[in-house]
């Protein structure tokens, strides 16, 4: 909790996420979205982590998301969750303004840290670019 | 964007989202966290959606997820994204305060139209609970 903050009356707005400009086209494959070149940069990383190590992998998993949104100004979101019937399964969605604002984040101190850390954690990584739809959230 | 708060300079926090406690407990089959009943409730669901109705299904989407967290004091966070390679592939990440508010969630009259207006769209639902490890967000 932020005492700055704790004590403000919470405002039910969404986050002031630039909601994007999406089309859609058609191809000989079926419809699909096409992405304006401002809109946010969004993506999922599903993890496969050593179950011997969980509690490592979300302490550094913390302290990188805790830094990123606090000093990086492109880096909007960075949630963690892990399957609740297999918590070795972890999925790491995070929102950048755009992307340029995640290469920056990938010549951070915190996230070169961060994969130090979770280098022998992390078993597998798989990638996967997102188009944002809907970015809601409460403001805090 | 909210004009009313838009030129606000960007707080550097992250959400008011209360931080759980987890605890590495051991198993025979390995270590797993178990969840502190107060935390966050967070579910992914995983949509394959008609890739000719895509349009419709984000508007839907978009609807439901402002409503959601402006009318329901429990519904912090609602978004939605789709694979850039196949975007008939969505993925819906919620958080809510706890079960309780996800609960009322489906009782709420925008969640029931966004069921009936994409009853036609979505062609197959998988729901993962998840545990919360980092819900790391700028403030708005």
């Amino acid at each position: 909790m932020n005492p700055r903050t704790s004590t403000r009356p919470r405002v039910y707005s969404t986050l002031l996420l630039a909601i994007e400009v999406l089309m859609v086209t058609s191809s000989l494959s079926g419809s699909a979205f096409s992405q304006d070149l401002n809109t946010p940069y969004v993506r999922i990383a599903e993890l496969e982590v050593d179950p011997a190590q969980l509690e490592s992998f979300k302490a550094a998993i913390v302290a990188v998301g805790e830094a990123s949104v606090r000093v990086e100004p492109g880096c909007l979101v960075l949630h963690a969750v892990a399957e609740k019937a297999n918590p070795s399964r972890v999925r790491v969605f995070e929102v950048y303004r755009d992307k340029d604002a995640y290469q920056a984040h990938l010549t951070t101190g915190h996230f070169k840290k961060f994969r130090a850390v979770t280098a022998d954690i992390v078993k597998s990584r798989r990638l996967i670019d997102m188009i944002p739809l809907s970015l809601a959230a409460k403001a805090s």
